[in-house]
């Protein structure tokens, strides 16, 4: 298979550029006769929206989802949904500029090479973060299809932001919380300090990284197809894949290397006539199958490389040192507008596992 | 596809269980007219085997890997290559008690959920340490392809131990001195603290997890296939089918999310003709695709779920809790003997990768 | 995978259904730096126009190709290619008595077992036909790659229509005479004995099937991929996927059965200094490669299942025997418009294995 | 994915040279539970060995098969089966005059040019017809998983050797009759007369073809994915993978394309409470997916292309014509020993689409 293409039963295809006609994705696979509608995305589209948050870039752009095909009477039919947003006219001249003299952090340099000069520049193309609109959409008739058959909730939210880090809350706060403040953090003292640190970061021309957990609830157990589709392989390889993420870890994660096996083993017991783990050090995945505890992961985000600050780089015309600046107004921090891209990608990842464990059935009967 | 499947033009089949008649792999796609031996596969196979750290499980292996089909007349035909290691008479009984009181970290509880009680528990089945040494068979193939027509060099190694981390080496340390010490650290006063600190915790019964670096050198621009078979994406999803991986990050990883873009960002050069960036914070990979800059990745193990130290977990017959030991001799830290590991798999994702990117042809000539 | 995308590495995805919004495709994985227009794909889409045909549905369908990812200043990025044609407003009502009463030879009863009766019934929705436009556009693009890198020419025709069979006709009069009459058949007396027998038999609101036959000309040795990728095997899959075929065969097909193995042979012999074959039996592919022969395929159509003539079906809200007549003006054959549609399929797959093999790079330079 | 795998969620992989060590397979994604001996792959390895049929080859091998992994207690485990019969020692040096001088109708000069001279030529290598020992391993397999849970009863004999075709017989005669003769055919009589002929053509140092029909009692209503991965798509893709097959048909297939559609539609009709069709001309694939009705599927298959009678070909070092005998003892014809390897491919395609479809379960409890 090819790389716009992931997952094996609810397999989702990307497609589209930043500066092109549109942004979309073709989901096949999707179990016949669940209720959806154009409403039901939009509302998930509209969370990663830029305007949506202040703290983010302040492009205005107005994604209206429209589904081409695959939905009849309100239904999935169990043929293609081909989803998509339009794009609004761009002015792409300001990276033309870019194109003999990479910026760094950007697929720039490595997408001309691999391309051969022939991908489009034009709002880094098919590297710009909009492509995760493709994924939001698909995400949201996942996450619809999860929440109706089996009850699966899943809640990212911003656990860090340029080392300002969340610590006090609950599931509570994230369920309720998250999407109170700008940077979707369920932590409100947290999420001032973090507002704080990117509003002067901003004014210094710079960016900040950070880092988003994902929690899902209500998974049975069984998910996942050891050894290569192990369910944190195949949520790892699907992450990666969101712009700008270095760094994916279930339950301890890192941390984990610094335990001992008996701090870091999480012993059974029963409560309510279920077995149970009584820590969850594994994020609700061992051998690669899920535990039906909640999967806690944490995805690392790296700063924006585009910088109002000037950097040095090359030009490939004359192939000598010269310097940039990346002008406009971009997001200081991806971490707010990642949450729901996050959230998304997950729910696509848990949709294909669950049709292939028989968990969900190709028809939604009742 | 299914989950003991992985790649799509070097392709990797995993089969076996621990105590079952043999381990093996078989490999699809391997380029034909690559000289092969069996003695290019036991000497990778050689640096995982128990035996040969000291710090690791005493239990004595004589892996001789056999070549059943693909190769003649010294080289590869382009046909599957089949190869295993055939398992020595083991007493699996010791594991019959387990079946009914799942061991804490391991997979044995989710196995028999997901596998309805088919599953094999001897030895922990397929979910065995001892079915690494497929991948290791592959990736010694993976390996010498990607040096015979690239140049490229892989090496992994411990980069820290139950918290203590290798700190002062240099890439020359890494080729010649990560070998020359049980745990596999380049740094050798760290060695030393790792194995005296494994001797301790071997002694209380316990265990240590830690993190293996590995570093990629020779990699041309190119490789990656964005947005979902990006290379890091690819990466990722194998090396989370190792067993005990709990992390995966590039480059600067899960430490990008406390930099600022203006220090994250890495600026361009040009150094002997080449387009070369002045740090690796990214890790030589970006917009999913490799840079040319070596690749660098760090994986996160958990300590051994296996311990002597008594542990809670549940009778599922009475659904009642209970204690269990899990006695015999057991690998205190999975870190030196999933150095190789790590090396294969990296090796199974660029080769497969470096086909898909036509940078190996499918025919080697000469 | 799923059942809507098709390849390894010219990946074909097909959305739409005959009366949603439009019908289209995905292509991901077509090398960069291929020139195209809309007008490369209007040209071939045009050939599969009802209209086009006297003989044919006189429905008319304006079908204008739209691009909507993938080319930037007239050539492919290597990003994926979403085209698609826009539906009309059609009345879907007819098809709403069909509902209860499957028609005979469609897919009206078998779809709504299969997707629990949420299948889009509209114009047999998934089933319909017109679905091949989607294949047809992303055959352009297959056709013209493979024009453009390996010079090869695929050129299908109408062999047999309703047992009338073609049987004096050179190549050249296929490359210049088969668009010359309405049935596409290069051998102009038997095109018209077609014609009139397609015509006699519309007055009896009947219909007729027909075998399509496809030439290759210049396609290198060494396509295919045994054993189940086998060149023949992945054409065939392919072919399959046409509403109505029933049968498909290589060279001498079906009656190499009857043939002797020394008749059947093709012997070897040196024209200009290549190596061919004195016939060509194998019809290019032996042991699942192509032999540098032309390509020699023929696809066995059914007579169209839509008729005027009074059938019986059951009624499946009563579980009774009824009688319906599926009026309108249904396709007499499908084989003309089958021709371009056969083309384009065959092109698909040609395009995948060229670029598996090797002999299209994933960039076109120069 | 590459050539020697197939399947979805039913995969197998084929490995073994007809000279090398072993003939083998590996399946992945055996619902775990199935009672599963090496008996039960036996006993139809044995119907496929050349000594069973006077008329076959009279090499004498005794293939007992050997299964590596994945069964324990008798069951599958869910895990990856690995299955193989070992070679016996062979005199290879026959073969290495044909290195240069290829074969007729065989792949010699095919894989020499694909596999750059790299290829195994001992006994054909990987284009022996012993290669379809593994997929009779797998079919085994796929036929037990069928047949247990779904009652599906797969029956394939020789319709047509040498023109002779079967046309008395009855359901009860494929099932009684058709292995109480040499050439498996359910028609006596015509058997009588296949072997005649084909002893007729032995002696004239000849082959024969034949065509093999295969049908299947028992198939639910719904396997197929269309439009790509339609039921008659993925069995045709799969029957070309056998050695020597030159077309596939369902139902009328090319006779279809003489009929009118009056005559070719099957009318539906209601017996014991059911939704059948009155006539089979569909062969049980309707749309893509199974109708419920018996598949029908026929299999046409060339003349052995090794044949005692001297042919012409050219010698690859000198580039010139020459003639060659292919000596030994070869099958007069493929037909007898093919009928096993027709069943076991389309038990395969039918297990794999009987789970995706969710009608087989991953885990067969009770």
């Amino acid at each position: 298979m090819t790389g716009n293409i992931i997952g094996e039963r609810f397999v989702v295809v990307s497609f589209g550029e930043s500066h092109g006609k549109c942004v979309g994705a073709v989901i096949d696979g999707c179990p016949a006769g669940l209720e959806l509608s154009e409403a039901d995305i939009q509302s998930e589209l509209d969370l990663r929206r830029p305007g949506v948050s202040r703290v983010a870039s302040p492009r205005a752009e107005e994604d209206r989802v429209e589904i081409l095909s695959g939905i009849f009477e309100g239904r999935t039919t169990g043929s293609p949904i081909c989803m998509l947003v339009w794009n609004r006219d761009i002015d792409s001249e300001p990276y033309r500029m870019f194109v003999n003299r990479p910026r760094p952090g950007h697929a720039d340099y490595v997408a001309r090479v691999k391309y051969g000069g022939f991908a489009d520049w034009r709002g880094s193309g098919r590297f710009s973060g909009r492509i995760t609109a493709g994924l939001v959409m698909a995400g949201a008739v996942a996450k619809k299809l999860l929440s109706k058959t089996l009850g699966v909730e899943i809640m990212a939210y911003a656990l860090e932001i340029g080392g300002i880090r969340a610590k006090n809350f609950t599931l509570d706060d994230i369920r309720s919380k998250r999407y109170n403040n700008e940077v979707r953090c369920p932590d409100e003292a947290a999420a001032n300090e973090m507002i704080k640190r990117i509003n002067e970061v901003k004014e210094q021309g710079d960016s900040l990284g950070g880092i988003v957990e994902c929690q899902v609830l209500g998974l049975p157990v069984g998910l996942g197809e050891p050894i290569f589709s192990a369910l944190d392989s195949d949520l790892s390889k699907a992450l990666f894949a969101i712009p700008a993420v270095k760094g994916v870890e279930f339950g301890a994660g890192f941390a984990a290397a610094r335990l001992l096996g008996s701090q870091n083993n999480d012993p059974y017991t029963i409560v309510d006539g279920k077995v149970v783990t009584v820590t969850n050090n594994a994020g609700g995945v061992l051998g690669g199958i899920s535990t039906g505890m909640p999967l806690v992961v944490r995805v690392a985000f790296k700063p924006p490389s585009s910088i109002a600050k000037k950097q040095t780089t090359v030009d490939l015309s004359s192939m000598k040192e010269t310097e940039i600046e990346v002008k406009g107004r971009h997001d200081p921090t991806v971490v707010p507008r990642a949450v729901p891209v996050v959230e998304a990608v997950v729910a696509i990842v848990l949709a294909d596992h669950a049709i292939r464990a028989a968990l969900i059935p190709p028809v939604l009967r009742g």
